[in-house]
């Protein structure tokens, strides 16, 4: 049990006030973690694109506290939370695992009914309140996650447990992007050795390029950037017979996936990837352990690192298209 | 060594001579196999919904002899078959199997590049000519098998030697519609035991409420009308983060498959099959001997027998509706 378990904790956190504007950081108060809550010490997060997405987009929920791929230390557990203790090293993440929905008794789908991404609720589910607030008023969450804040209040349902042994400014980037590119290969495209695949981030013109060379089409494609043509593209791209395309980008709302069905019907197969088909819980401490025994690479993605009072560095970067991935340190 | 080996042989076939009116019977010559091909004794075919189709469209290729459906003895072989022999029991199918290209070699595919089905070629790939004539004019083949013949020559990629024990009376409705339905459950959908599986060929409206009935979605479904909307429904029914849609139905070529993207991002997976992903020489001897083993009912889709000489009843049974597959005995 932690010194500061029960209690409501006084910590620096990045506010976004506005659609765009930068961040603030500034005093909030974080309440003790609820019933199946964890309240966590964020030691490390990195900025990913959704965060921009919704920085940048006109919600009704500002105040916010953005923030979604993280790692840190539990704090202290909400009343029910038997599987986690104080001190363990974890990774939030936006998406969880109730691991009694048909979606967690699955052997296939990480699409748990009680704990999907909820990208419009600013609230946690036990009480519909938020944890966070500055002088008696809420702000809002995000993604259940909101780890641009020292400390957060997450779902124990969204809270993977790993080797404490990893570095957590480096594994931190496993709670979203890289594990969805990842499991959207190996769990879902599942290439043999040896196959042909083309990752959809090219132009389309340089893909139809690549798709030429390839004699009939490739073998598996993977398209991550969410824009609807590609999408297409790489679906009519894979050869026919046993080709395999995985959507893993998200689309606009108003977006039409169109094709001719013989494209489908010459042995074409579409599918579709959340999270990379991972089950956060489940799965996450299996891929940091991959990083541990080299046989996953993060420090390419890791482009920059700022503290945690310079965090609107990061969005700059992005926003320019600087580097991948900019790991905010929240001790320096 | 048959005794009608290198003739040419006269016999009755059913010439469709224009798009739409009745099959005629009539003595028609049929030349000896040449290099890989096969002659074979039909003894008996059935109609399939493509002979139909065809029949009725008006292609440039008439006069023709349809059937494609069937089961028959080995007459006579063509230089360079080495794997079959005069008397072997065989199925004729629609479509081939090379053994050497990228599609045989694949453990998934059957869309053979040498010998996939070919609906606008009326003649035989070694010469580019018929073996049928009437009093020395070429009549076409249809889909290199035309089993509307006493006598029919095949290439031997495209002929399946089965169980000499199996009653050709009955297997011989295996060499398409079938086994396309069979391969498209057990080879692609792959439903699970206790899966909810939907086949389409319900109205949207039924399919509608069927869909609402199991709790999110059917795990799988199996389109078979080639409708579009169907087709589409067919996709949109299966239950996200597991359901499996598998298209069969052959739609029009100016249909187009849209749906929003966010169904396949949910973890739905869209799938089509060609003959049921079965590799003709290869997987139906065993498609045969299920039935052989009672795994396989075939007599429930047998509705209707009839001679040769009454084959155009056959024709309308289906314009009409009525039944599934009619049996025609050469022999009677």
């Amino acid at each position: 049990m932690s010194s500061t378990a029960g209690l409501i904790l006084t910590c620096k956190a990045a506010v976004a006030w506005e659609a765009g504007k930068p961040l603030i950081i500034q005093d909030v108060e974080v309440a003790p973690p609820k019933t199946m809550e964890v309240r966590i010490k964020i030691k490390y997060t990195s900025l990913c694109r959704t965060d921009l997405y919704f920085w940048e987009s006109k919600t009704p929920l500002f105040p916010r506290i953005f923030g979604h791929e993280a790692a840190g230390v539990v704090e202290s557990l909400g009343e029910g939370v038997s599987d986690l203790e104080v001190g363990d090293h974890v990774l939030p993440v936006f998406t969880g695992e109730c691991g009694d929905c048909r979606h967690c008794r699955s052997d296939v789908s990480n699409m748990c009914d009680l704990l999907r991404i909820n990208s419009v609720r600013g609230v946690m589910l036990a009480d519909g309140q938020s944890r966070f607030s500055i002088n008696g008023e809420p702000v809002n969450h995000f993604l259940g996650t909101s780890t641009f804040s020292e400390y957060t209040v997450v779902h124990s349902g969204c809270v993977a447990k790993i080797n404490p042994l990893a570095p957590l400014d480096k594994v931190c980037i496993l709670s979203c992007g890289v594990s969805t590119g990842l499991g959207a290969t190996l769990n879902v495209a599942k290439p043999e050795r040896g196959s042909s695949v083309a990752v959809f981030g090219l132009g389309a013109v340089g893909l139809a390029v690549i798709a030429e060379m390839t004699n009939g089409g490739v073998d598996r494609s993977v398209e991550c950037t969410g824009n609807i043509d590609n999408m297409i593209s790489a679906f009519e791209c894979v050869h026919d017979g046993w080709g395999v395309a995985v959507l893993v980008g998200v689309p606009s709302k108003d977006a039409v996936f169109m094709t001719k069905p013989i494209n489908v019907l010459n042995e074409r197969t579409l599918k579709g990837t959340f999270f990379g088909n991972y089950k956060p819980r489940t799965d996450l401490p299996s891929v940091v352990d991959m990083y541990m025994n080299k046989q996953l690479e993060l420090e390419k993605f890791i482009t920059h690192r700022i503290p945690f009072s310079e965090i609107n560095k990061a969005f700059e970067y992005m926003v320019k298209g600087e580097g991948l991935r900019c790991i905010i340190s929240m001790e320096d």
